[in-house]
């Protein structure tokens, strides 16, 4: 179980109303930008509209191909980890300081829209490529993260390679992460299969950096309704994986009277059903994710099944106490059909804020572009933010849809999205200046 | 769908009430069958106790050619149809006469027993290697048949090569069977990749029998309830195959708020609760014995969900309502979840009753032995009896449990059925024979 701690150092905060000189000046090649997201959506399997490019599959490969390239280009010095992360580092005008993070993921769901998560990979390639072209110069180093298996849509659990960089899990627990469609497949064997476990740096010791900004999609409607492209993203609502294996008894489907069979099946739709009466009953949201049954064959009673699930909530009590009440029902499930089960519980992820002193350095980015809004789902970021000041860029989603192929942003958003994060960069910059220079003096 | 017809012609009714001649002299070695029940279980994949023997898997093949060996060792001609059906033929006083057959299966389900169906092939070949050793020489020819995919395990629709010869399928739609664990995997291609895909006969047309003969475990309580060891069995329950694929919308399983999901895997739960509340409203028996959601990942609303069930009833009329009942729920719970759906009913076999003048052959052979019985599922009879005469032995199930590790008949019981198959066989030739001199008379 992945249960995180957020660090405890913080930089002190500061009032500052406006963008840092150079963030006012700054600019970004929308066309550029919108280009390479389209192009880049090529490496998929076949999705129309949409990509389907799964973590450490063919199509991942050629992304992270280009986007070695690309940064190479920009002349970055490039690093892969042990759970494929890709670093691409460019130094600053005090390159003792380390350096400022922009980050996302390349991989997709299966059924991903183009946006989520290259957008936050590419948006700030285009921040690196637009202040190399306009000579701006940061004086902390940047890096550039391409995070690996951000989405656990291949392989669970997920934030897989963003949890490991934060100290939350290891490179072994990482590689060792399994296949949902139930293979023997591994994330470790599928990133050596396609050439991207490196040498590091993999945890955050090794490298640390000192803040982490990701532009995203919002998959929500507040910017939407609010008629704004972009927005600050003040936290996150919180969020709890579980998965539960019933153990019934094998029997023949048409022969066995009703009476006395332990079926897991009939037991994982009671439980499914009580998922969605629960986000009625607390006012959160349920999602049953997947389910494997066996034995496969179509005169057999299930005597095994496996069910995978989500609870979302806004706030913490909300979160725990919905936890609480599904643990007792599959309890009563498992009891009233004479059932053994396994539970687990993978992922707990409490409602919480990102660093006020990074959001600050996004509002002051959007401003009157953007509104604050939240976040109901993880991102590397709410890894990041575990050990650094981290904050977020959304971007306007049509009808708040994604992981679907109909996710969908404007060229325009897209473009003010990656300008808010090149100026909340150079925000932060001008802040850890401050702050270099005050404790210097 | 394979709706099943039955054929019209029919043999007279004649009134005998004790066994033929040569049935009363008739004895079985019942350690020799004893020991081929339990050696042959070595053709397993690991499963203690039981037989996961899937059909034409690589065990699947062991058994199929010790079953060849051992017929060609008594003399039989040998054949191997398109669908894998294997047939060992002996001839008769009269070999004008078409072969009385004796047939089962020696697939299992994924968690079969060591009985269901390698009883009734082993039991019939311990029936000719008596027959060969007490010189008991038939009229008519005789031919035992291992039939291919009896249980629908690997690949459904089930009772795969004997629907075939009864006229109900086709090659083609046998060889098309699909994977029940969804892979591309098709009956046709694995049969081929065992070398058991033969040429013919396939169709009954092309080599007609005159009655078929099957001993199979119980799989119910009634001989156990009655304190016998054997069975004659009357007809059989009826039952019906559905699967419903549910068709929705991709969504983020975190952010997309509950209301205006279209969640296939909800609506799929809600279904097997009603599955549920329908045998209980029916008097009937349901299972869902299958279900495959879509996509995979931690982070999906499921889109795509496929649920296999079947509905099990005594009564023509209580299965006909029931298959009206869940058609209207699908509709409904579709209709209220805002879903698409397919449905198909892939197999209908109505409750019905074996042929009165094979039936008596074996209730003339149990003697004070046995009782009537009828059974809850379908078998390579049950498509056999739309052709010819066909009748059923059951032998006594400890507790009734089938299609589990723990399936038990005990050797006394499996000998008295093998000895009742044998003498039902040899009532039904001199039947035969009376009703030659008769017609030649």
């Amino acid at each position: 179980m992945i249960a995180f701690r957020r660090a405890t150092q913080s930089i002190t905060r500061r009032a500052y109303s406006s963008c840092a000189p150079s963030a006012t000046r700054f600019s970004i090649n929308g066309d550029r930008l919108w280009n390479d997201i389209h192009e880049t959506a090529k490496w998929s399997a076949p999705s129309p509209g949409g990509v389907t490019r799964l973590c450490a599959d063919e199509n991942d490969k050629k992304v992270r191909d280009w986007f070695r390239d690309q940064v190479l280009a920009l002349g970055a010095s490039y690093k892969v980890n042990a759970t494929g992360t890709q670093f691409a580092h460019f130094e600053g005008k005090d390159n003792s300081i380390p350096p400022i993070a922009m980050g996302s993921h390349l991989d997709t769901v299966a059924t991903g829209g183009r946006f989520d998560g290259p957008l936050g990979v590419i948006g700030g390639l285009e921040v690196l490529r637009s202040m190399k072209e306009q000579n701006v110069k940061t004086n902390a180093p940047l890096v550039l993260i391409n995070w690996t298996n951000e989405e656990g849509a291949r392989f669970f659990p997920l934030l897989g390679s963003s949890a490991v960089y934060a100290g939350q899990s290891s490179v072994e627990q990482a590689h060792a992460s399994i296949s949902t469609d139930n293979s023997a497949l591994t994330l470790g064997s599928e990133l050596a299969k396609i050439g991207y476990v490196g040498d590091g740096p993999n945890y955050f010791d090794e490298y640390p950096i000192s803040a982490h900004f990701e532009i995203h999609v919002e998959q929500h409607t507040d910017l939407e309704k609010a008629n704004k492209p972009v927005g600050w993203v003040e936290g996150w609502q919180g969020m709890t994986w579980y998965n539960v294996v019933f153990h019934g008894d094998d029997g023949h489907a048409n022969t066995k009277p009703m009476w006395g069979r332990r079926d897991t099946l009939a037991a994982s739709a009671k439980l499914i059903t009580e998922l969605e009466n629960l986000a009625y009953e607390k006012h959160g949201y349920t999602t049953t994710t997947g389910i494997h049954s066996h034995p496969f064959g179509s005169c057999n009673i299930q005597s095994k099944t496996k069910v995978i699930f989500c609870l979302m909530h806004k706030e913490t009590e909300g979160l725990e106490e919905m936890g609480e009440e599904i643990v007792k029902r599959i309890k009563s499930i498992a009891e009233m059909r004479g059932l053994e089960y396994d539970l687990k519980r993978d992922i707990h992820l409490l409602p919480a804020n990102f660093w006020p002193e990074a959001v600050d350095c996004v509002k002051r980015a959007c401003g009157d572009k953007g509104i604050g809004s939240r976040t109901g789902t993880g991102h590397d970021s709410t890894m990041t933010t575990l050990k650094v000041p981290t904050a977020m860029v959304f971007v306007r989603a049509k009808d708040g849809i994604s992981h679907s192929a109909k996710e969908w942003s404007s060229k325009e958003d897209c473009t003010e999205g990656a300008l808010t994060l090149g100026k909340a960069v150079l925000n932060f910059d001008e802040l850890l200046k401050q702050k270099v220079a005050s404790s210097a003096g």
